[in-house]
């Protein structure tokens, strides 16, 4: 039976993360929110739905009768059933500590253009969200773009990869962030992945992995755009 | 040999969602940075620390050779070896799942004092700080709580635990965030405790746990202040 994905259809936004996983596997999943009624599936699920366990936000993952939600915790859930993440406890601990630290630096790339919050639009919070950008690209990006860069040099078991010696999903979400970054800051990530790179050869090699690729080029893969997580606003890229 | 835990020595932080499960636990742990020269060793390792996988920003946990990083993943870690989660794979990934939304809580509440960003003080970003608040107390508090009101009334296993018939690390960390909310603010934190009895209920029961609240009257539980993620700006409070 397929998996069922639950995400709002009109973004790559976190759900992107379990999309990747779940094209790498080269599982069948559905997309509930991009097919006939399906946003209507999505909401009426979260609003009503009398789950003994039930998710506080999309994107949530359905497996049959389970349902799990939180990016990481699906991740986590598909790595262990998918082969993308190692089989001993440290090296799936591992994984998933860089996955957390992934969704740290998502949440700061969609601060910077709502540091007012979510519930006022970005033109009404521009002189706060351009000094929010700037501290983001000079000081956050190099940070944690430095610490997978270290990550990638000292993994000696497997060259290319972030843990071990094969893709994890922690790969993948590496991948998305810094395509993601590169979108929203096209600048800002070119200086910082100069500094880094073993991240900007990963982000290549994902890119080419022959689902990935066919996923990439095909009509499931939403494109970047300015309602979603990373935004290519150009005066947040700007000195 | 006892765990090291290396977490800021004058906050709760992120670091208390991990003190509360080691006391539970009864665990043997140092807290590194609050002995003699310990914040030294703390930023020594963090910088200097040659491991092949590198924390990326405190808390983390030693045990012998093993570092994890990220608060939800120590929990992940802690939870399987001092029966902190349920043992089934499903149950263990919803305890998960809840700790990561009650991370979000975590950070949104951060941000209602700094949502400028870290880099500058409280006081230079209190307008953007009151109007963050007010929705945060209006809106964003109501629906967690809501949500954590929900899964305790569903759990058929368990009275007065979020997952199974036994306390997790998630009930722990409900706890917390509830504490400090009803310390940042009292008044908003006493309306939406109102509406969610069985939340208000829990954090009266894990209080009254023998090693939890022996741990509360030691001086090893710091005292909530200005400098942490919970901080009583009275101003942020009032409507």
């Amino acid at each position: 039976m397929a998996y069922e994905l639950y995400y709002w259809p009109g973004i790559q936004g976190r759900g992107e993360f379990v999309r990747l996983a779940l094209e790498e596997a080269g599982a069948d999943y559905v997309d509930v929110a991009r097919v006939a009624n399906g946003e209507f599936a999505l909401a009426t699920l979260l609003e009503n739905g009398d789950f003994a366990r039930p998710p506080f936000a999309p994107p949530f993952l359905k497996d049959r009768d389970l349902i799990i939600g939180q990016t990481a915790a699906i991740l986590l859930y598909l790595g262990d059933r998918h082969d993308l993440a190692p089989k001993d406890a440290p090296g799936r601990l591992w994984v998933h500590q860089i996955q957390l630290t992934i969704a740290d630096l998502i949440g700061e790339a969609h601060d910077t253009h709502h540091p007012l919050g979510a519930d006022l639009y970005y033109r009404e919070q521009m002189p706060e969200a351009l000094r929010r950008a700037a501290t983001f690209r000079k000081e956050r990006i190099p940070k944690y773009l430095g610490w997978f860069e270290r990550i990638l040099i000292r993994n000696r078991e497997g060259a290319g990869y972030l843990v071990g010696d094969g893709i994890s999903y922690a790969d993948l979400s590496l991948f998305q962030a810094v395509e993601g970054l590169a979108y929203a800051f096209p600048k800002g990530a070119e200086t910082a992945l100069a500094d880094a790179p073993h991240v900007a050869a990963l982000r290549r090699s994902i890119a080419q992995r022959p689902r990935i690729r066919a996923y990439l080029e095909s009509d499931r893969r939403i494109q970047f755009n300015e309602q979603d997580i990373f935004r290519r606003y150009p005066e947040l890229d700007r000195d």
